[in-house]
């Protein structure tokens, strides 16, 4: 049986300034900055000093919000179930998939990669 | 000198099922529903299984979205340093602001309440 698991939010930015964006919600949240080698121009993480969550601010041509991640060790059988609760599929880019809540909201499933996802995920 | 952290997203549906949309979340994400008393009408807590966040479901009129809320022990303080930051207020509700950010999200400064508050709060 897979796990899956909330492993932070992305906060869509719609704007060519990703360091001023990365400025504005690191300073509100009290959380630096840290470059993601090879993705400069798109995301930059911003480091929850609790260690609580993955937290990025992206450069994106879409209306700017929130979004969440839910992380997975298996991330076709995680969509499936998602899907059982009443998501639906919006669009696999790379090795995630963006979902769509029956309440509208998008969010995301990606890899697992946070290093709490052994012990913290459920089946 | 007053105090600010990330306490957590609410998760804003617009619909009239506040209890199906917070069946669907609570699965999604692995967390437990939670009724807030007095409250059930509007909002429903998410228990973080972490106990990383404050999360809420809540039934709104506006289109569907997910917003940060940042706890301070002194709210007005913290909204006059996020205006420096270039946030604009929106909205005072009750307690709380809603401010929008530059790069467009709304997001609510609330009073602190969370138990970490005072051991991971920064200045």
């Amino acid at each position: 049986m897979h796990k899956s698991r909330l492993a932070g939010f992305i906060i869509d930015c719609r704007t060519d300034d990703l360091e001023a964006a990365a400025a504005f919600w690191g300073g509100a949240l009290g959380m630096k900055i840290r470059d993601l080698p090879g993705e400069e121009d798109k995301y930059i993480e911003l480091v929850d000093p609790g260690g609580r969550l993955h937290i990025e601010v992206q450069s994106v041509s879409h209306p700017s919000r929130v979004h969440l991640d839910i992380e997975s060790d298996d991330v076709e059988a995680e969509v499936r179930r998602l899907e059982g609760l009443g998501a639906r599929r919006v669009e696999k880019i790379s090795t995630w998939w963006v979902l769509e809540a029956p309440t509208g909201q998008r969010f995301c499933v990606v890899r697992a990669k946070s290093p709490a996802f052994g012990k913290e995920a459920k089946e």
